[in-house]
């Protein structure tokens, strides 16, 4: 099985998800736009979102993290608020986040995942990377700087009041927004690589 | 001129930084020990540090972003009241930081590049990835996936309590303590490229 066939099951598969509704609708055309280019094919995507976890602090996080609530679209204090009386009781961490919209790349070889790596970076996506090498991929992930990492509260207790919060999410989808917009402008340059 | 000799220049760039007291003490040994390797050389690192910022919203971030205090130790309740004493009254917003230990490593080729990505993810350094491909060297990052990342004001006013400010230093510090932990690991696993 080499790289074409990987494409082509691959290509298949998110046709699939896309028919389930698993993949968020904003990025199916630059998925397609991706798919197109002979040496590359995407392997996972996320559009970008705000969202509020509750992270356990004596169980496995990767198991037992919960979302009190995730945004794709810009979300509403209303929103936000309804989100925060789901809060449980347990020992938990209370994290407010915002992920910049995300991509993993599979590039054929060494040559095609650096001309996707240096067009994101200089469109601006500076914490893009390599992820992984083997013989049949080299996995680019394309990502902005921005993120927002913040804790308010602990076990079942929010340690802010709700204008910080009103302030935290405005700042938040004020990033979101800005991460998309460097996100398209790589988008637009992708005929670069044809 | 060849990675070899790019190595040695480096090196010697790194001693004269060492004794001016420009490079964090702790990590010292750590880069000795990553020089010492043949295919490798060091090009830039941070021990991880917690740090409260105030960044333009009108001016260019990267020029008039100022640090109002930075500690690569972990900071008291003290030191960090005094730092936020120095606000000023601009269009700014004031973000509250903790950045993981990182490492820039020049290695001499794909194959030495992937054996050192792959060691730093299986130690746990998870958000570890190739920065840059050239002729001469690749880049790998070394970088946990801790962080916190809060805004706590804007425009001269803070927005949070003091008692969230502890919890806020509290949280950081234990978080940067684990990062550490997890640095330390893939650094005892070094031998391991021997």
């Amino acid at each position: 099985m080499g790289f074409e066939d990987d494409k082509k099951r691959t290509l298949i598969n998110l046709e699939l998800a896309i028919r389930e509704n698993l993949v968020d609708k904003d990025i199916i055309p630059i998925l397609e736009k991706i798919n197109s280019l002979e040496n590359y094919y995407t392997t996972s995507s996320c559009i970008g979102r705000v969202g509020i976890m509750e992270i356990p602090k004596d169980k496995n996080p990767k198991l037992y993290s919960k979302w009190l609530g995730k945004w794709h679209h810009y979300a509403t204090y209303e929103e936000m608020f309804n989100a925060l009386k789901n809060i449980s009781n347990g020992k938990n961490y209370i994290i407010f986040v915002m992920n910049s919209p995300i991509l993993h790349i599979a590039s054929k070889d060494i040559d095609s995942a650096k001309k996707m790596l240096e067009l994101a970076i200089h469109s601006g996506l500076k914490s893009s990377s390599i992820k992984s090498i083997s013989k049949k991929r080299i996995i680019v992930e394309i990502l902005t700087t921005y993120k927002v990492d913040t804790p308010i509260g602990e076990d079942g207790k929010i340690f802010v009041d709700n204008n910080y919060l009103k302030f935290l999410l405005d700042y938040s989808n004020s990033k979101l927004k800005r991460a998309r917009e460097i996100f398209m402008r790589w988008v637009n340059n992708l005929d670069k690589l044809k």
